[in-house]
């Protein structure tokens, strides 16, 4: 539970239950904290009571409502960052984030994802079975494709990403990691990482970034230039979401270039209109639909081809979790395991 | 020349002349007043020299440069409305706008179109012949592939219209009617144009609309929201500039879809940053690379399947252009030829 800025309690709540047919009870068996949960831990104002936290989880199914077809008693199952029916015009496009029946762990009356148990709405649209045990070695890894590696797809996706294409990607947490990854995957040449962090860069380097930028502003700018030719690259991955940060992320694009954003936005507008307007740059992107991902990203995973469980640099206990907070809070952490 | 916000002259200038050896020299047959003409119009601060002014034309060779080898003189040909070299990485992209020589109309040394005669710099790269003679009924439509036809079609392209898709344009100019035009020719199904001159709605619907939405901001929300089932639209083409329109097109858009913008960005930031972001709607488009659509939409044009001059509804001597911008200034006009 999160009551405020800095204030993460571990609180005894009611048990979860099916509530709806389409639901499913999950027995959590690892979950992590998010670079978007320390928003809220930077920000929220105090609440007597609190609420829920978390949204990024894999669990065994303990019970299943009767209209529940796919997902079994007993699946070990990985839940994206947002529910969806999996039935909708929206979801059927891919665009699970749209769906019309959807919504996000922790909010209303949907459980959060930092708990021992979960009730998962539309568990056929939102849950994907895992083909292994919850023992098995690839489960961080497994972990992050509920969020943070199908996230980096995304903003790669969006970021026209492709065979011999140059990459920036902007922001060192476990998100711009994933979208380094990414962006290796999908046969980028060149990929440069944005961030200031030597132990960050340094395993963005292991996962492919072919150049490190320190700078930021203009000096980054300048230097993302200087490794392009003075072009500028095709593709940009913004994982940050600071005004600054899409400012750049504008600036270093080539001409006809484009953003991806998966920085959730922290201003109500996008600097740099006319930058990108006469570059002919777009800015697109959004909440990831991670759901259509995972089938696709599993198997590289599985495979061992991608190892983004790497961006995990430390796994605690569920009583340990506000210093997990703390930690991530400051950058001690990259991204905090929970193994329950 | 324009002098200042409302203060058009016609002067003697100095005869345009062959300078470097890629140069063309034009005889101007016919041009036009772009509302982007507007623009300075409306908020230039006076000024004793003046600038040329002017980038729309078609034209007779009078003269080329030792180096041109594609252009002849006699060719009766169409200037996009920027020049660029036809062989850097951008040009063979099909980034024209971008070219690392490439230049604007009316800037520096480089002559207006809006005068009897043009200095054409990278004549090779910039000029594409016409296979009619000057006098030709179809002259005012293969001029807008000079500027608005072309952008109509950048909008649409960048906006993603395809067949089935709908489609939403905002603003009636002759930019918007020619996205009209574009997003028809692309397959749209639905086409919303959203303005409130009769005049110009009643054409746009001649062009293919399906629906007009004279209401602004949040009631054209509204209104879009209810021809498209609640949803909104695939693909917005901006074909306005201001911060309001662009802040509508991101509204109406359905969420995955884009927006493509045309209109010249008059503000620093593109508002509903947040809206874009939780709906996955891309923002991009800026200076159409007319000069890539030209062979693509001329052979619609000399075959008669797309009539884009009918946005012409005045033509005037050039001794009339002062009141050939008053009265589109005024909406008098919805776009101005030029009979030389």
């Amino acid at each position: 539970m999160i009551h405020g800025a800095g204030d993460i309690r571990i609180e005894t709540v009611p048990d979860a239950t099916i509530k709806d047919a389409t639901d499913a009870l999950v027995k959590v068996t690892s979950a992590c904290i998010c670079g978007s949960d320390l928003w809220p831990y930077k920000s929220m104002e105090a609440s007597e009571h609190g609420n829920r936290i978390g949204h990024e989880f894999i669990g065994l199914v303990e019970a299943v409502g009767g209209e529940v077809t796919k997902i079994k008693i007993g699946d070990l199952v990985v839940a994206p960052f947002g529910y969806s029916d999996g039935t909708c015009e929206f979801c059927h496009e891919g665009l699970q984030t749209s769906c019309v029946h959807g919504g996000w762990w922790a909010t209303g009356d949907v459980d959060g994802g930092q708990g021992e148990a979960v009730r998962v709405p539309w568990a056929d649209g939102t849950l994907v079975p895992l083909p292994v045990g919850e023992d098995d070695a690839l489960m961080p890894s497994l972990l992050t494709l509920s969020d943070v590696m199908g996230t980096g797809h995304h903003a790669a996706l969006v970021a026209r990403v492709a065979p011999g294409k140059r990459v920036a990607v902007v922001g060192d947490g476990a998100v711009g990691l994933c979208g380094v990854i990414a962006a290796k995957r999908l046969g980028a040449e060149q990929i440069i990482i944005l961030g200031r962090h030597p132990q960050r860069t340094s395993l963005a380097q292991e996962f492919g970034a072919t150049d490190v930028v320190a700078e930021r502003g203009d000096e980054a700018v300048e230097r993302v230039r200087e490794l392009t030719d003075g072009s500028g690259v095709h593709s940009v991955l913004e994982c940050v979401g600071l005004g600054e940060s899409i400012e750049t992320a504008i600036k270093i694009a080539r001409p006809g270039g484009a953003v991806g954003r998966v920085g959730v936005p922290q201003d109500a507008a996008i600097p740099g209109s006319r930058q990108a307007f006469r570059s002919n740059v777009s800015v697109g992107g959004g909440p990831a639909p991670v759901r259509a991902y995972i089938e696709e990203l599993m198997p590289d995973v599985l495979e061992g081809r991608i190892e983004p469980g790497r961006v995990f640099d430390r796994t605690i206990a569920l009583d340990a979790v506000p210093d997990g907070y703390r930690a991530m809070n400051d950058r001690e952490a990259i991204k905090v395991l929970i193994d329950f």
